[in-house]
């Protein structure tokens, strides 16, 4: 049975877009197990893109081919892409998606994809996610060795992402990264950043928490609290409510722990 | 070919937490046959997850391990547990959600998760989903025993659901339990409660339909009519239109029939 | 392993509906290979579902069965009918569906479902996608005959779709048949319809751009362009921004080609 391939995209599922992928990927690698991660990532919205794929595709087996579809470049000079990270492919433009893998594995393990067997015959200008991304990663899953997908590349794209400020002793700021389905606010700050692991009182939105929570249910109903989270980041919530609406929690916001 | 496993959520598809889940079971079980329903699920609404699950469950296949996560008290006391019901797997937090299933079926037959064998290795305090309830679902579709997921359960929690009302000599009162995308209100009155099967005048936001139809298009384009929907439970729908928005009809809303 | 069986609806996701036809399909089939393409079409919205199928099967492999339900009139006269078209089968309600495919390859080649051994053996009068075009696919799927599904029928239905406008010398008149998720609005003029391939005026919305472009990226982000897109058809597009809010661009907006 061939690996895996997951396909993480902005294309929603009301446009032919994904099914068309899909196809493709079925016409190249009969017996393929895709795997939808989700295709709701905001329009053209990289950042979102480079945080979902960071956080799920670790969870899933050596081999994977992961397809990534965030393309509001297509067409223009960026360049298509096949990174070989912890024993994962990604396959993906060249636009900051890889932005929060380890660094350190992305050196010397990237190529672009420029060999046209790994391409559909024709590409058009405006769909690589069809003509390049879906054609490539199938090829990967049938066994095509990396080595012939094209040169390799010296460096990639990252996004600019503020670092913790630490300037003032005793406090860490960081800022909140995504705010999910129930409201939660998650941030940069992980719980190795916070000297004695889970001590502290937070601030955010002009208010605060006296101190770092083990589970939602620590709090009543209603109550704000801030604990570490599956991916062991801090994350602002409200149990059964909406830390987003309550503080006007968006991507950006500031936080801070003081210890 | 390992069992399906089906998944139904409240994670929405734009956040990480179902992709997580889906790389946990294939990491487990080479092969896995991952099969969606649902991740719409109302955020934190298990009656809506109880529903979904008692129709829908039914049409699978013996064998099947079904995965469902709606789960605001993780991190609390409730239990993680697996129901054997008709041959099928239920693996889920003993909140409600197996409500809906057959009630005699459910004696007997139900494990808490405590076997740290069918958990992942360190489990967080917020996300049973990826650390409790794939791994075990994965491992039971890999042919792990039920018997050794942990101790039996005498009784599992239930959700109060309101009888439906006989006291009035020829008068059926039941409530919407679901109104579904078209704007069709179905309601806990089964064909079986009415005598005569399909005569009666059905009753329901101060308005009335005089009998029980056979399928929607019996009545003109944008007129209501009552019948037995595809689960054989009575629904109030608008040909071409939405029963719904119509009269106001929302989960709980009651309708009567008359007969 | 059996061929892809593919699934499109206007169920979305939050009810029963799909997961119930996956589980009948399941049923039969085993070891069925489900692909979802979309449940997202617009509720009971035929033209927006036969649009999606044309653009969307085509990259599929022969053998590939095609389960598409769009089904405002289930419950009447309508038919329930399989196509066999370019060596992939199409299972639907004969209600317009077909409408874009090639329409000389559906001569000859369409059958209504009248053998009850492709059917459930009860069948509601309200969700035939779980009652006859989910069992009917997963029994194509398992190898059963397309000549055994019933008698061929003469005549399909087809939507009634406005023609080209070219009674003016130098002028094609087309309208926009989709808006995808971009905003980008897509006619029904093909890149075959302009003499001359891609040069010309286009105009919409009181507006116009004076040529055609080859990619999105042709123009500074917030301007207008219209290109070929993926499937060749004429779109007008804002880069980095929405053509459909800013020139208010619905499906049945008019677009023309000057050249």
């Amino acid at each position: 049975m061939p690996p895996l391939i997951t396909l993480t995209t902005d294309f929603g599922s009301r446009d032919p877009y994904v099914a068309s992928m899909k196809g493709v990927i079925h016409s190249i690698c009969d017996g393929a197990q895709i795997v939808d991660l989700t295709h709701e990532i905001g329009p053209q919205d990289i950042f979102e893109g480079a945080l979902f794929i960071a956080e799920s595709t670790r969870w899933f087996p050596r081999g994977t081919v992961h397809c990534i579809v965030v393309d509001p470049g297509v067409g223009t000079a960026r360049l298509p892409i096949v990174a070989h990270v912890c024993d994962q492919y990604f396959v993906c433009p060249d636009n900051g998606l890889l932005t929060f893998l380890e660094r350190e594995s992305l050196m010397h393990n990237v190529r672009v994809i420029s060999n046209e067997a790994f391409m559909r015959d024709t590409t058009s200008a405006t769909f690589h996610g069809r003509d390049i991304f879906a054609p490539a990663a199938a090829h990967l899953a049938n066994g095509a060795l990396f080595a012939g997908v094209g040169e390799k590349v010296q460096a990639i794209t990252t996004l600019d992402v503020p670092d913790l400020r630490r300037d003032i002793e005793g406090i860490v700021g960081g800022i909140v990264m995504h705010v999910d389905r129930f409201g939660n606010a998650i941030t940069n700050i992980h719980k190795s950043d916070i000297p004695d692991g889970a001590r502290g009182s937070v601030h955010f939105s002009g208010t605060a928490v006296e101190s770092i929570s083990e589970t939602y249910g620590d709090v009543h109903a209603g109550s704000a609290c801030a604990l570490f989270g599956s991916s062991d980041h801090l994350e602002i919530a409200v149990h059964r409510g909406s830390a987003s609406d309550q503080f006007e929690l968006r991507r950006g916001s500031r936080v801070e722990v003081r210890f």
